[in-house]
């Protein structure tokens, strides 16, 4: 075999071993190595949420691939409107520069550019927090992993249920749990909190056993529901109290849209005490596929041997992380421009305008609705009996739209069924017109 | 306080708690929670090498403040070199098309776009390893972290010594070692693989006892010696008969210009049966901070109990990651064309002129020395006696160079001296003046 040109960069011309005519290796049997796998990840029950989602609905496609234009997806929180203007020329400088001597950066602060963590600090949090306990990152879901290695395996974790499925997910993955119950479907030593609409979806973590970290995201993934500043001094104080470490989720944060309700952890007094605050630019600037976020560790929480937990974390973002892309940390300091805020603001707009029109469509042909007010997903509460993978598959069959079965967010979003307001307007529109049909 | 305009977005107008004039919250004072510490974090010795290279010299230049101009880094392996046209406007297309309703796109796949993996496949490999084992990431350094917690706590791991500090401290933080003796400087449960000058920094791995995880870079960091083919060929049957697996770091394999030197473990035969390649565009793209890189696992490659590893490796990779941003993607694609292929070569000469700038500059003043050549590390023998701590500061405090001590990278690098090639040129011309004086 003969390498020519740039190939060689990358392979030895004079060294490849026999490859067949079609350029692949003749040898693909199975080598089984005498590495033991990792025990927890037997525990871990079918694939992550998204991708198996995804899977269905390529499978359906496979034996109806007439149905390929019709698809509509209501399913994963993925956003589909254009970057607006200016954070797009923030992007799109941030790349150019990279050509020039003088703009050219290489390795920046693994904790995220020092611009960029003070205007978070400052734009965002109006001095409640402080630069140096900013982390850029390349997204919420990349630190909660870091979160789980930094707690690692010995910590008892709490999670809302249902919720987004990555807190328990990474929390098997750590080893911090046991098996998975085929009744119950939750793993034990997982503590679940119910959210349902009994208790107006927000947990009474008080009663339940008690945790190491607490995993709380508001507005809540898939519920939609909103803690109010009450609920939340509550949470705070009763964290505060079992000396849990509370991690707050906040990528939906912005689409609250009714008064005095928290946006920010850090807005509850004492929060400092005992909170971290995970948070994302994807959803409402656009960013599902550029990826950047931060998490904010406050300097003063303390593990209980009087270590700092921030030390901890910078250690693995240190060690296991080598910062968020220039490119696009410049994007994000676009966005924190008054141009870039406004540009927010008018997308949220656009998403809770869908939110309204997939709660009222569903509420018009009798069903109980929550969420979709304060934030861009719909939950809807199914007739007694219905399970939701079940309603999942006939919706998809029948309407060819793509929604996200409750369950799939844990055993307490069995019920339920997740539309995502993120589509297209027109897709949206189109959705409810068979939604009516085939849910009516 | 009243919260103005944007800034609502994210703090609740009617909701904060009283905050000092200057912005800052009233109290600040430390709060222990009752999680235990992760006791494998207190087994760390020390910050990461790379921010505590930065710490000593920021603390010179506050003494120093007068020096702040004539610093010159030859230290971490940080391009420097403006990224060329080709690539470059991958990256800024990439950019632009996110503010267009047909070019936008949100969440790609985790492993990657298939456009991307096809071309790696194809152009970098030739068809030797199939798309569907090449997993696109953020970089090299967040995929040995993600390989390790698909591994987990219960796998002995390998390294050579020296290695790039990323394998140890993992392997650390996830538990898979004891403590750091303090005489030997080495971690308990840790095989550490000696290279140098007497093996021509090649490990023989036969020799010691058996790991789970072998990890392996060439040209390798620091010492920038290359495995020849007899040798890599000799490690992939050693570890297939030992049933290990081979991880290896193939992230300065492009410097490679010596014939018959292999640039990927794929070109031995039988490789697929036991390695893992990691590998990134970070230092032949000049994207450090762009944030670019891959791992192929091999699709037959098993654990002991017949499962295969790309399955966890995808699911760490599905559940714990989001992709790798789509506009660095696609300056990745940029990078594969014909063109992006010969600016890389072109910045590698660059590089490697440099390489040998300082060696050639190091022995005429009498040093051996070793690496350069295939590597755009220099790995600078020190006399006997010497530390290289100490040789670390005697050059920062007298001519005010940036180097990384040798024994930064695990005790079998004390007495060597790193020096990286990746300097401007005028920068690299000055130091080896200054070095001249300074060490002859």
């Amino acid at each position: 075999m003969k390498l020519v040109g740039a190939l060689s960069l990358f392979l030895t011309a004079t060294s490849a071993f026999t490859v067949a005519p079609n350029g692949r290796p003749t040898s693909t049997s199975l080598s089984m190595s005498g590495v033991t796998r990792n025990p927890n990840f037997s525990k871990l029950a079918g694939g992550y949420l998204f991708p198996e989602i995804g899977r269905r609905r390529n499978a359906y496609l496979e034996e109806n691939p007439e149905m390929a234009d019709r698809i509509i997806s209501l399913g994963i929180g993925d956003t589909t409107q254009p970057i607006p203007e200016n954070i797009l020329s923030g992007l799109v400088e941030g790349a150019s520069k990279l050509g020039t001597k003088d703009g050219y950066s290489g390795y920046g602060a693994e904790q995220g550019k020092a611009d960029l963590r003070e205007k978070i600090a400052s734009t965002l949090y109006n001095g409640l927090i402080e630069p140096e306990e900013v982390f850029v990152s390349d997204g919420a879901k990349c630190d909660i992993m870091r979160l789980q290695q930094m707690f690692g395996t010995g910590v008892v974790s709490a999670v809302q249920d249902p919720s987004y499925p990555v807190y328990v997910d990474t929390s098997v993955m750590m080893g911090q749990t046991g098996l998975q119950d085929p009744e119950t479907m939750q793993y034990e030593n997982i503590v679940y909190m119910p959210c349902t609409a009994e208790n107006e979806f927000f947990p009474d973590y008080a009663s339940l056993p008690r945790a190491d970290v607490v995993y709380f995201c508001s507005p809540n993934n898939p519920t939609g529901a909103a803690a109010t500043k009450e609920q939340l001094t509550d949470l705070v104080n009763t964290c505060k109290e079992r000396g849990s470490i509370l991690v707050f989720d906040a990528a939906y944060a912005p689409f609250i849209r009714s008064e005095g309700v928290p946006k920010s952890v850090f807005e509850i007094e004492g929060a400092k005490d005992v909170a971290i605050e995970v948070n994302s630019f994807s959803k409402y600037a656009g960013f599902t596929g550029v990826r950047l976020g931060w998490t904010v560790i406050p300097s003063n929480l303390q593990f209980s041997d009087g270590s700092l937990v921030r030390d901890d974390f910078n250690r693995v973002m240190t060690t296991a992380f080598n910062g968020a892309s220039n490119i696009v940390q410049s994007g994000g300091m676009a966005c924190l421009e008054e141009k870039g805020l406004e540009e927010i603001n008018t997308l949220i707009d656009y998403y809770l305008e869908n939110a309204k029109i997939l709660k009222d469509t569903m509420e018009s042909i009798g069903y109980k609705v929550f969420g979709g007010t304060d934030a861009p997903y719909v939950f809807v509460q199914l007739p007694e009996g219905q399970k939701s993978w079940d309603v999942f598959s006939d919706i998809l069959e029948k309407a060819q739209v793509v929604t996200i079965p409750g369950a799939g967010f844990g055993p307490g979003g069995e019920g339920y069924l997740r539309l995502s307001a993120f589509a297209p307007r027109d897709n949206v529109l189109e959705a409810c017109e068979r939604l009516k049909v085939t849910m009516a």
